[in-house]
């Protein structure tokens, strides 16, 4: 049962080529197809065992791989899967540093890990995206992808935007703030967690709004269900602009609308099978860190 | 297509037999067949057009009547929707004063709206409720059922509480804090968000946890999947209790755990077909209330 | 004892001239000498007892007149309040529609409240204001005053700003947000509320520093005394800029600093003898809108 | 210049003889005098160097002492400044295991830096308190003080609380949540911080109001100046106590008004003169835990 594997990996990361030497040798004594996505091709070191490892660009692997191995960090997993969206390529993560997110497997324990996963013991956990269309004069001018969040927000040489939101045909409400933040459940460990907004469970079928400094101060973060069509109206501001995991980027003007609705596509990530969202969660934001002795 | 309905009302509430009677009318008008709730029937005034109308305790209620029209607030509603949890009797809610989140018609509009229902135009809504039991030494020593909330918390003379909180098995943390509460969508808007938490659609399948005061401030709150089994145990603290909608109470002693999780009940709200939550949240936090003049 | 009265008006009022000809009728009746600040001057229609009015610039105002008197919203008399700073003119705020924060007169209660307070019965309350220097290489290039906040923030199209902040040559933090707002207690009720920072009352000696969606949710809003100097320093970031009262801008780049602390200038309101505070705010953040008997 | 020290060290610490030991040794050789506090001469075994040492119970202390050693933890810290709060005796603070925010010597670094500061070189930190004064019937019932925090709050088992607030004679608002929190500056990084109070540092002239879990949404935290006479009233609620510290507690009752405002007292700390109040902050918050690196 050997696969096709493509190894996506951070550039710039001290000692990376190391790391995918002894990775890529385990992956060929278990027989597998490995290519190197083109990028990563292009910015490391390829000698030895890595020489005669073929380049594939982003398509190609989304139309032949098996899988696809991400070295790096959550910022470089989330790269890779906003553009292997419509391929339904399935994603393991090995951190090069700190734990992630995303990037849940550690350099430690890189190969049994792995080996396992591939063996075909893992959990497997599918992650929404969202997807958003803006319009202008009711034309759609620009499409994009996200992972972790949408984002209409103000320059910060603007006062505030004023935003009406309509969910699913009713209307919610005009709101006005530095901007709005709209998570899929992964992201609401992101942005959306530093302007406020509740954590969510990966598997939850919610979509979090979460207004940026929002001027009434019970615009309150409101989870709403992903099978919803959130419309976003510019209603009045200067200077505003749309991002997509803070990967994409244009303009708004006032009138224009965003329509932002859960995408067909889902990132399907594979984790040990003693994987848990907890654990990640307790580590990443420390909450263990204060013992019990502890007075208030 | 004539109906079976009780009638449940707030007591001591000034002109409540005025709005009996005209509602009573205008039912006995379409041949529907009324029945008081008991604790109703001996609160209010029976003359007139009332008198002769017979009372039954919930669960006659329960077993017997085609829906429940209840007069009052939230709390009224809250109230009768827990008791008749399990019988599956659809409720409609009409306010005695402000617009509650669960009671939704306003006097002025009731007559045509509660005849509207009735005749079959309107929006159906589920809502999902909590279960709790509490085991101590592994029996089980007390449940609960809630509509809004579950709350663990300690005493007003007591310090910090600590709980060890398991979501399906899984390890979540242990936090200090004043409590930790587990609303529903519905409770959402209710005490919930007072500490902290966010909205949520009814429609959700999620539980959202928020923690009282947490010690550790990136306690924050966390929405999982209702289909989750949430274990708390109390590792620490004193003058600890548990109660279901501040309605029902128990003491808790260090050791005992609490498993919490989605009821197989569930409360029907009949709304009319122009019902719309956003509506509601709108109005009831005042979202509207800070016109676009305004400077930050 | 008849005064020099400076008047400032917002344009684009509509009904502002028939206002300020009630008003002028007053003051003149009382012997005061009336001046318009130049930009109203060439703004509203001067016909009647209006025409024979004449209008000073900023500095003229400053140095001769013996208190303004100002007719808008907070908008208008931010602005002037600004620009007067070094002149310690004091001001009297009318607000023309609703109640504001600095303009504490209604419409209604204009002419005898203003009569009465340049009768000499009056609460004079003065307002510490920041001034902020950026220095480039060491160098100052840019200088700006604020009455309600200085603030350092990225751009819609940036990622996140890192800010090395030092108080009183004490290093405080490297934090890792969408920007920083310093405010002085009359800013705590604007941008800085937004943002989650705390109410402060307008005599206290504090400046609060309220992190914009903070990476690290420690982060907190803290108050330091207003006698410190803050140094901020762009670690890194693109796109950001520092503003004042959102009035005055100016781009920074990574390795500028900037130098924050009380001005020497201050603002001075009189208000009526029975103004309050604490009136203003419960008025303004709704706080008796929810009555008792509303349920959790 | 030989001084007379009190020496106050936590109950139960495991080798809390053994740094006494070598304190008091050090203490001994410079010619100081030396007293145990009579809980903690009761609590500890006195052997060898510490046998000879006689014990005063805190009243002697507060009249006799030139300086006063803490050996604990903040609790440790609070509990002695408390009862020698109208003594005026500075306190030196030495944590048994983690840094506290006021008792910040470390045990590796205990011997040089006591001595220091006995030689004269510290940096001497004064801390406010308030006192309150409960009232029922107009008749002062309970007095109590606080170095943190006076908290009004309900029982697990109530409903919630409606406190009637008034500042300097103004009224601020009716609040109705689980209860109030009033701390001092020192006490802004202790229970006021998890209920979403702001940081304050040490010298600043505040009072701040954290209303716990209040009802609408824009009851936010309020620094007032500490010159002020704050009242509040209970005005409805069921199982509502006052407590000071966490540490001294009475019930109140509907109608009671309770009179807080800062105490003629003060607690001064000893520090060594590189403390900081942001350094402890910064390492107690841990904010530098997240390196740059990261994404948001």
């Amino acid at each position: 049962m050997s696969k096709t594997i493509a190894l996506i990996a951070r550039h710039n990361t001290v000692g990376i080529e190391n790391v995918l030497k002894e990775l890529v040798s385990a992956l060929f004594e278990q027989g597998h197809t490995l290519y190197f996505e083109n990028d990563t091709a292009q910015h490391i070191q390829r000698d030895g065992v890595l020489a005669g490892i073929e380049a594939l660009n982003v398509t190609q692997i989304g139309l032949n791989v098996d899988v696809a191995i991400v070295l790096g960090g959550d910022g470089t997993m989330l790269g890779i899967a906003r553009q292997l969206a419509s391929f339904d390529v399935p994603l393991i993560g090995i951190n090069m540093g700190r734990l992630g997110f995303m990037t849940d497997i550690s350099r430690d324990r890189m190969l049994p890990v792995v080996l396992e996963i591939l063996a075909g013991n893992y959990k497997s956990e599918r992650r929404s995206m969202l997807e958003g269309r803006v319009l202008r004069n009711d034309e759609a001018i620009f499409f994009g992808l996200a992972v972790n969040d949408v984002v209409v927000a103000r320059g910060s040489g603007a006062g505030m935007v004023e935003l009406r939101v309509d969910v699913e045909d009713h209307f919610m409400y005009n709101q006005r703030s530095d901007g709005l933040i709209l998570a899929t459940p992964t992201g609401s460990t992101a942005y959306s967690l530093s302007a406020g907004g509740p954590l969510m469970h990966p598997s939850l079928n919610g979509i979090v709004l979460v207004p940026i400094a929002p001027h009434a101060l019970s615009n309150r973060p409101i989870v709403v269900p992903d099978a919803c069509e959130i419309l976003i109206e510019v209603v009045n501001g200067r200077d505003i602009s749309i991002n997509f995991d803070m990967q994409t980027f244009t303009s708004l003007m006032p009138r224009d609308r965003v329509s932002i609705k859960r995408s067909q596509h889902t990132v399907t990530f594979l984790h040990p099978v003693d994987w848990s969202f907890y654990d990640t969660l307790r580590h990443k934001l420390h909450w263990n860190e204060m013992p019990s002795s502890d007075k208030h």
